[in-house]
């Protein structure tokens, strides 16, 4: 049986919040620390190293009292080289040691993932998930993004970038253009960019009144929460815009079900917020797409964890890796 | 480390291929079992053991000279209860409790798998698969099966219906029924019986010359076959049904890549026989659907082991649930 606390970290573009936790991933103190991304987000690491010991000795606790520390990152992750790359929101467009500089620091176990992957594990083990062990969660916020969770560990691929689930092409003939490069993505169809990217792809050949053309052309700008609000009080183009926008969700929550029969689909993320009358829809047009033995065990269910997703997510990650080294050794 | 032989069973129809195998996949010995389907087919079983006490006997070998027994089996296998359920062309429609009789028969360690996963591990193990951790099969027959492997082990999912890669929509708006009841399945418009769905469906509204509407005419009946031929000479109508034919495997490929980042995706089964002008158009599409980093790392092969896959992949399962064992112990 392993012994010791865990540090979780969850790395932001505006602050990292921090916890030491113990094993049952109970919450013992929970902190932050500003992200300081000046003089390319070099003092960023520095920073977190130096809170944490600060903490160490705050709470009389030395390395040999921590089990490992578990760090979520933005970018472009290696969580084998425990190295970022492209994490622009933190100024680090060149490769980050991050895993030698704590090493170093500390001299104690330390993981990295990326911060969709991080959110995905703390949903499954401590929220939406119900601590199942195949848990699949797709985060819609300005981008989509995916952390896949089979039989308790995450789902890595060959190369580390499993998991890109709003890339998955819901549309192949759609002309929306996505971020990638490509067309007709989940992500340029049903984020919070995508929904409104649908909104004034069919504005164009629509003829009757919306309220959404009026806060168009009032506003300049329409928001998801503009679409969703409208839809919710009876627009009937915004109505039809959040149909499409669930049936390519549902589209893509049935590729996940019928390859990876995880039995919860977790739906994270700002957008998330529409909650029941988001999730009923995603639902139903999920099981029309979904093998019928598999179609009776998918819950389709929303997040529950919020902000604090990371921070279960990277204790669990060190225990889910303590345990494999324990095993093997 | 492990010492002993592995016995590999590949249960089909018409026969059981049978081989005693070593730990590196040599195969020291191959036979067969006629399938004999009376009674319900429960002599299947009882004749299957009794060929091995005999094999083991011919070779002057004891059960302690065995590592394990592994099995792959048509129908709808529980691997973790060594069950299989609804194997009509074995005549297997109520559960048979497969696990049982061979372990009361030997005494040693018994697996199991459904047929398509059992032809996965083969070909990612001795294959097309290179022996890649992280390899994805699909066969196309006369429906579409799947396989997928994880960091070299199979994916089961939560309730063991994972790799359901026959039934993934990849066309939502399509008319074309499937056997499971959903529209526009992969196995609906890609699979042997799925080209021929989809000329069909189009010969309807095509006006021009086509060798298939001859062959239709003449014979009634349209195999893959005929389409694929016709195809490679050069006939267009043919040539636009196999191209929409390799979109679809091609999109349904991407949905693979980008969720799961497989090294390679192995094509098997008959229609495979098509060979490089099917993959090489499979390839293009896929990679059109592709998220950039993982177009870059992904292969589309066609597989090599033909009927022998299920035999390798059935050694390889007993190697892995026997190391996992041997870690844990």
């Amino acid at each position: 049986m392993m012994s010791g606390q865990i540090i979780a970290i969850d790395l932001g573009g505006t602050s990292a919040k921090l916890a030491m936790m113990d094993q049952e991933g109970n919450i013992l103190e929970k902190w932050s620390v500003v992200t300081d991304k000046s003089n390319k987000g070099q003092v960023i690491v520095p920073n977190l190293i130096h809170s944490i010991k600060e903490k160490l000795e705050d709470l009389n606790l030395t390395t040999e009292d921590i089990l490992g520390i578990g760090l979520g990152s933005p970018g472009s992750v290696n969580y084998l080289e425990k190295t970022v790359i492209g994490a622009y929101n933190l100024n680090w467009s060149e490769k980050q040691d991050i895993g030698k500089a704590f090493e170093e620091a500390f001299g104690i176990p330390f993981y990295i993932e990326n911060d969709a992957n991080i959110a995905a594990v703390g949903e499954q083990w401590k929220g939406a998930g119900n601590n199942d062990k195949d848990v699949v969660m797709v985060t819609l916020g300005t981008g989509v993004g995916g952390g896949i969770v089979v039989d308790g560990e995450l789902l890595h691929g060959s190369t580390g970038t499993a998991g890109e689930i709003g890339h998955i092409t819901v549309d192949p003939d759609s002309v929306i253009e996505c971020t990638c490069g490509k067309r007709g993505c989940l992500e340029a169809v049903a984020s919070a960019t995508g929904i409104v990217n649908l909104a004034i792809h069919y504005l164009g050949t629509y003829d009757e009144e919306t309220v959404l053309k009026d806060i168009l052309q009032s506003e300049d700008v329409l928001t998801s929460k503009d679409i969703f609000d409208a839809a919710k009080s009876g627009d009937a183009f915004a109505e039809f815009v959040v149909e499409k926008f669930s049936r390519y969700l549902g589209l893509a929550a049935s590729h996940l079900a019928n390859t990876l029969n995880p039995s919860r689909i977790v739906l994270g993320g700002g957008v998330s917020q529409a909650g029941e009358f988001l999730r009923s829809k995603v639902d139903r047009y999920s099981k029309e797409f979904m093998f019928p033995t598999i179609r009776d065990v998918t819950d389709i269910v929303i997040a529950q964890l919020g902000n604090d997703a990371g921070i279960y997510g990277a204790c669990k990650v060190v225990l889910n890796e303590q345990s494999k080294e324990e095993s093997v050794n």
